[in-house]
């Protein structure tokens, strides 16, 4: 792997990439050009080149890339082997959808526990996830090292948990709270799910414009 | 507002910008430079005015912006007081966690309806939002003009519930499906919202490199 700092937004793009080539493998495609990959991405072959650049050497001048490689060399570099896990803080509503619907197994994440307060659900399964009470969580942390928090909590509570998180010692937050946790520099990485910018890029996209052509 | 095409990049920076000038403003910041607004964005002063020179001329040289005046232009142009209004295709958890959690009216959208199959839920309603049967869909969209369909289907009916919308009238989708719904060139904007390019970001973001500093 080549030294030096790979940008955020080539970080961004690795998924996009892992995905774009994980569905090419499936319908069977085994070799691809840069150009033709940029085409379904909305990316430049030079683009493509370049990010890739960032992490070594792939494909062949005038080849092309062999898909099922790339997308496993691509997989290595995301650490969709390093076999992380993670656990789930808060079984609601949104904790419940990604048990159910989320598949952290095909990201390279194992799902090991849910925590949550509601006596009705504590101590029994969702779809095979046990699920402890929240004043279990630094005895589970202690025996059990945990990558990721998944931080479905109320916003009430979302710092405090983030604290007995990092005191726990995972190495990342996936916080869908809404809440700035403001972690800087402990040594915890902290990914925001920004629904409303989303939803706000989508409403910028809908909204007519008089004198200009926004779209693509 | 200038003619010529927005690109991509700051169509997504700019529910930022508007995030960023609402905190400033709720805690009664009046002014900020270009500077320090770029440094609590993690973004450059120069990035910042050359983004917004897509849109006109803001600010005031070596007076900086007014962070309520910015911010309402700023929305303005995400189109947030369009009276958007939105329906939730799909009560299950991830639906209901976006009805009783997301705030659609601070950003500028109406949830008017949410549709489900299950006799259970139809009928009633959900903190405050009446739920349909899906198969009222079609007559409600022909009697209620609607921006938005946010797409919390199972996956095997994400496909054909989105057609609907678009048959409806619909000006985007916001799909949580994980489906590529290959829409194009129908005047209908799709927003996908894949949970798993962020957690996979995380992942590399977690991931220890030998010989390489990745991180910000």
């Amino acid at each position: 792997m080549k030294k030096g700092k790979v940008s955020n937004a080539v970080i961004r793009r690795l998924p996009r990439y892992y995905g774009q080539l994980d569905s090419l493998y499936q319908v069977g495609v085994v070799r691809i050009s840069s150009s033709a990959l940029g085409k379904a991405m909305n990316l430049t072959a030079s683009q493509i080149r370049q990010d890739l650049s960032c992490f070594g050497e792939f494909g062949q001048q005038g080849y092309g890339y062999n898909v099922e490689s790339l997308r496993d060399e691509i997989a290595e570099i995301l650490g969709m082997n390093q076999g992380h896990t993670a656990i789930i803080l808060g079984a609601g509503n949104l904790g419940r959808a990604l048990i159910h619907n989320f598949q952290f197994s095909q990201n390279g994440f194992r799902l090991t526990a849910a925590f949550d307060t509601d006596p009705a659900i504590v101590g029994k399964s969702i779809a095979g996830v046990p699920v402890y009470s929240i004043d279990q969580l630094d005895e589970y942390l202690a025996g059990h090292p945990t990558s990721v928090g998944v931080l479905t909590v109320p916003q009430t509570v979302a710092l405090t948990t983030a604290q007995r998180l990092i005191a726990g010692g995972v190495k990342g937050i996936w916080n869908f709270t809404n809440i700035e946790l403001g972690i800087r520099d402990e040594g915890v990485v902290v990914e925001n799910v920004h629904f409303a910018d989303s939803l706000l890029a989508l409403s910028y996209l809908i909204t007519p414009r008089s004198s200009e052509n926004s779209e693509e």
